[in-house]
């Protein structure tokens, strides 16, 4: 499992033969967004039908299922759990029946009020299904409530927090974004059809055409009179940067960015920042590559090889024991002991979570011969937790809020460590006015209950906020 | 499948050591009463665990399930499906969270009203997960409802048609029985906790002591501090007498009647209703093996083994074709020629709903060379649908709604057939007003909303009601 | 796992539309004789394909595996393991290929050469796939012998020991049955074609015409151009007394007696051997039903029910615990305490193994109010091993080997217990002469290479068979 | 599944706690060999143990069964099938026993005279389990033989074709290669014990030293005493470049290369014998990649990322239908189009096969806005089959054997096309003489019966050896 759990992905396809098994695509291109369930609900004839499981895509659905649920509306999901709640009845899309029918609804996200508005609806008397806080059946109780029924701009303006929704009734599909539009969301055409999803490259699976992003704070109904467009709340954007350095495809457009170019834009930046003489640029695959190919461009230091992967990600079990410490750090990288031996090396990442993986990689050069190991990492370091969707470690197991650069430097054992600034990632995009940074800079674009719920722990992190952010 | 389906069975433990795994037994013990799904819902801690699949109770629970649900209070039940509604949400029990935190419920039995309160609950903003009218679901969300929160003995009191209920919450496990006291519940006593089951026999499973049935408007709560009781409304008894006839197990006692030595007093009456000279008294296995012993012994005429039934009831699949129609009628059954040829055969059974199987297995007695069938059915005709809990085939396929006597002999090939009457059944009976025979009569003690939503389909049975039952 | 194992059922089909189909129905009949593995393989072409695994048959074929088989010639097998052998590669048919190309060998019974003959097999540069003695492989190496490749009735005239055998090869089906005959094997006529079957109820399950047993010492070849028969050595018949007392199923007809109505004769003859004053006569279900119901008619004491067994024969698993120890016993089989109590009970059941089994289940009577409890076995006491292909338990393991008549009633604390002499359990066949007594009598018709190689051992038994049979 | 498949990968260890485990993780860094069936052979005690199945080393295992197989002595495999034989029992290792006991038995590679041997084999009397021509169980026929019993140097000096070979006793692990050293195979050193792996690489994911490799003709007996090295033929080697160009993981050192910096030099001479004019140049992910990087550096066109792979690689099924046609080809890649467009592109791969796959992934490129297109491929166009264990497309199927140069060019419609020569791949080795180039220039260094068998075919193909070479 990585240290980093995005929660979703969605795609939703309208108006074209044999959706389900589009949607089946759009989700395995969208599969990096979560490894832990899949599901699709299809608007076969006048009832929404479903299929959901745990595992990867191409263990959920079998050649049946996508028969079974052939329509010309779906929506599809993947996910990863946050703690404590893998189980199976809160894989996505939710399927429930409400006064006004079924409906089947996908998100991606966190709501910050989830908690109040869920204890509220449980007080008016709503019976939940799912044990753990799930934004989407909030929503479901929220669409359900005789004010809301048939208000959903109304409903979706007093949601706060990270939304990236996908409804589907027997008769449309309903997509929308919050108004910080923190997570992706866009739109392509096929044919006559409409396709929403998370990331384009799931777009250009299934060989739509991009149109747009659904814009922060915008509805859009797609139904057999076509698409129909509503502003629920004005703009105020604060996209995840973390989308850009991390979650989302080389091949996808987000944000009005290419992912790839981007990443390379941050290792040249990183160059400039950070440069070290040295004899060769490598990445830590696959996250690395992009900007270990900047960082050499801008270096002139030339790219090698220095780590290969295991491309077969089936989940091997590690069984325990203290001779299988070393195995665990590498079974899926593996370094080319001919290419870095006697060189000094800069190696290029895009994050260091714990450090413990980071540590394990490093040492691998070390044992392989590198004379010199020099780290750059293409974004600032991680010191605050995310309230908007992304589950990164708690607090106390994120290095870079725990110990200061040297003391890192020191836990890794290499020969010199390096970040990149605030300034420098979002000089990388086109609006950096528009980016939220809080899990490097600790300042929340929208509050939310948890903190307030926490005020000597909040506190501790709002100190942090005004320490310096570390760069070499 | 069979031909009659019952709805459910329940078992229930508070205060025993490993109460899932107890559970597990009774309800393999109660696994007649439900061959489609099973499930297990546990109090561990101050959380409702469940795990819950289709399928036997042998394939749905591992070991490793049952350690996971390890508590001192668990609820459990087994189901047919209804029509169309085989999927695996509508598995029980059902688990929801509500105001007052997290509920388990498994229910057995049907409400006559469940579609009108679920229609109103929708109104006031419910959602509902279970895509058909699942009563657990609407009796869980009236629970949730302000008005009823507190009040459950008011809750139930305005519930109509059949119910026994089991409700598990971390603090307590609460029983209750529908006024009419249509579907069975009793109580036990193992060691220092109790135990609730649908069936006598599930207690003796498990090596706890039967104490007394839960009557029917009882409602009783089991906790830390014992078994509280208390009346939810007047009861006013109308036992479902197929229970008795063709349900239960025959060690079990149920309504106050063991069942076997019912049965056989069945055959007994049947013997003297229809008498026929012949030379073997047989039964078809297992439904008509005790009255068969009974009509054997108030005949005088040999009880013999005319059949013998395979007794791996793994789902064998029947694949197309002309060649198959024999395999398809014997799979399950095959005669003894050496014991049937040439003599003049009483068969014993206690059904025939559409006749198609009857049909086949009287002539598979006729291809071993018995001279003479005379085949006796050890209740009435059924001639119309059951409401509260029972799923009967359809109407049109009832062969006795639709066939007379003479022709359902002529359509079975046969010498000559005997049902026993509504009065001779009742008369086996200890309390023959305390019973349904709506099946066989057409008199329903509890209106229900399906019949007023067809009233000229009602009116063909209301005539039919009137029509003189069959009697040889 | 039932405490008798035998060790195979045989099923084979040639010349008729869909045959592995046909086999799949027939190894369904014969499930009785083997639950551990079943297994296909169809002479589709010039090939041999199949299909095997572990379990039920109804749970190692799915659809697809007898459309992949489809053919018009086809063996199948059922069979219990052997101690240690329960693996997937001992499944049967065995497939091989040697010089005359394919075949496919299916086996029941047991060689008491096996071992020397696969040692010299061995000697001379054979190469074994079965980590264990498999006599199908042994046999299927003989075949391949320069010397026996084209002299099949010289090769079986070289085994010694228990066989009934069928060969299939893409041009031909061949049967050969031992020329003891201990275990069954009857020919039946389906249209233009021949099916081989153990038992005659697996014809009548496929609408097939029983024609007659394979003789002992027969050996049949099955083409395209009909049925040829050759002896390949003079029969001389000692067919397993037990195949009729336990093992075959009622609606059988084997060594030309109908099962159920010669354990009926055995429960007459038990009768008049044991008589006792009671008031009830019940069964162990189901092996002590026919013979309970001799009894019954013998004696005048009326039949009852005093047991009923859970049908779903589905593995449950057991938890370890003391507190399971009284679920263990009861958990196929439950009492019915309103029939039993205050009684004088005979329970008539077909053996008494170890003990243990038998104990609990008279306990239960005991528990449920039995006056006295009166044990009837229809068979002698089990006290010698067999070689010819039944799994006793071992030597110390039965009871009749090591305690008196008088040991066993007070272990069992029963009131009395008489089993069937061996004189009168001959009686009730029709050729006394032509039984293996052995497991009962200690005098074995074909000597085995095991006990030569244990003397000290083999006069402990010799010994013991000296003693006076124990017939109360 | 891949174009183009080999055989097989091996992995053994002797001498180490938790062998099996070892092995898993051996196999699991060897997954690229064979991705079509896994297994371990154990030696536990006095036995071999066995675990098989269809599928990947992570799916094939569970804990519970490397606990089974606990030892520390055990051997592995991974294998793609040939045609028609994917079937669970060819699963190696190959397990059986004969005279001297019991042997498990693990090969990668393929003998030429496996089909004389096989024949002579029967004539004699034995009997093959696999159904196909397994060369695994034909060696292991050939060691039960009296005359190769106690010869195993006498036994492998008559095996004629390419074998690195792994034998597992209860006592020994034995090694073995080809005098030809075809497929590579090394030891290495763990602890007190020892290590055999087709590749360096697994070596290193358990944390063995790398010792060697197993020389071509030699045999190596390992077992408690230690290693002991014996040579059963002088080596005349003709090592598979394929293995370099194409099988091998990069951080592999394989005929004393390392894999990535091979391929790298494979860049750099393709640069320097097929240069163009361009401004990019970018490889097709992963087999391209090594020589993307040498082509860039050699030429000074910068390299980008012109493609990304997704890394799930999970078998999605493809439903038939025209529309899936696009997805089909594209399923595994997506071009980035922001880089290609407008943009002269040169692509690298590793190899063209059939061409389908080749066509439809430049016509990506095409699609995304490339200007122009120039493939260059790393190695020369194949031509001719391989005897000794590769898996090529039928000759008619490889678009070289039948197409010239300018024909495939247009074929694909790119702009320009260019091979390596057969003379500058051999440049890139450090000793050109001891290579394997058949498949390239149609000249065997092993006869082969196949070609015997075919005159007229191999007459064709003689002819075609004849042809110029194709480079640009």
């Amino acid at each position: 499992m990585p240290e980093i759990k995005h929660e979703c992905g969605l795609f939703g396809v309208y108006g074209c033969l044999d959706a389900p098994e589009k949607v089946y695509y759009g989700l395995y291109s969208l599969q990096h967004r979560g490894e832990e369930s899949a599901g699709i609900a299809s608007a076969a004839g006048s009832r929404i039908v479903s299929h959901k499981g745990m595992g990867l895509v191409s263990n959920v659905f079998k050649p049946q299922d996508l028969t079974r649920l052939r329509s010309q509306a779906a929506i599809g999901h993947v996910r990863y759990s946050t703690i404590g709640a893998s189980e199976w009845h809160n894989a996505q899309p939710f399927v429930g029946e409400y006064s006004k029918g079924q409906v089947a609804i996908a998100h991606n996200g966190q709501l910050v009020n989830a908690k109040s508005l869920r204890m509220s609806l449980e007080k008016a008397g709503a019976v939940f299904h799912t044990q753990t806080t799930s934004d989407s059946e909030v929503i479901l109780h929220l669409m359900a409530k005789p004010e809301y029924r048939n208000n959903l701009p109304g409903l979706l303006g007093d949601l706060k927090g990270a939304f990236s929704l996908l409804i589907l009734t027997p008769e449309e599909m309903i997509a929308a974004r919050d108004l910080n539009g923190f997570r992706p969301l866009c739109i392509g055409r096929l044919n006559d059809g409409y396709v929403v999803a998370s990331e384009s490259c799931a777009l250009e699976q299934i060989g739509a055409t991009y149109l747009r992003e659904v814009s922060p704070g915008e509805l859009i109904y797609i139904d057999k009179n076509g698409l129909r467009s509503e502003t629920f709340a004005p703009a105020r954007p604060s996209y995840c940067i973390f989308e850009l350095i991390y979650f989302s495809r080389p091949d996808s457009v987000i944000f009005g960015e290419n992912v790839h170019l981007f990443r390379k834009s941050l290792g040249e930046k990183l160059a400039e920042e950070c440069p070290v003489e040295a004899d060769i640029v490598i990445s830590v695959p696959e996250g690395g590559n992009s900007a270990a190919m900047g960082y050499s461009q801008a270096s002139g230091i030339p790219l090698e090889r220095g780590f290969v992967r295991n491309h077969y990600v089936g989940r091997t079990f590690i069984q325990p024991g203290v001779q299988q410490r070393r195995q665990k750090a590498e079974i899926k990288l593996n370094a080319i002991a001919p290419v870095v031996a006697g060189k000094r090396v800069v190696v290029v990442d895009d994050s260091i979570v714990r450090g413990t993986t980071s540590k394990s990689r490093f040492g691998l050069l070390k044992r392989s011969g590198a004379k010199e190991i020099h780290v750059r990492i293409s974004c600032p370091p991680h010191r605050f937790p995310c309230y908007y969707g992304i589950d990164f470690q708690i607090k106390e197991e994120l290095i870079a809020a725990v110990r200061s650069l040297e003391e890192i430097t020191e836990y890794l054992e290499v020969d010199s460590l390096g970040y990149l600034s605030i300034e420098g990632l979002l000089s990388c995009t086109s609006a950096p006015k528009d980016y939220c940074v809080a899990c490097f800079a600790g300042k929340y674009p929208v509050p939310t209950e948890i903190t307030k719920k926490a005020p000597e722990d909040s506190e501790e992190w709002e100190e942090r906020t005004g320490e310096h952010i570390i760069v070499v």
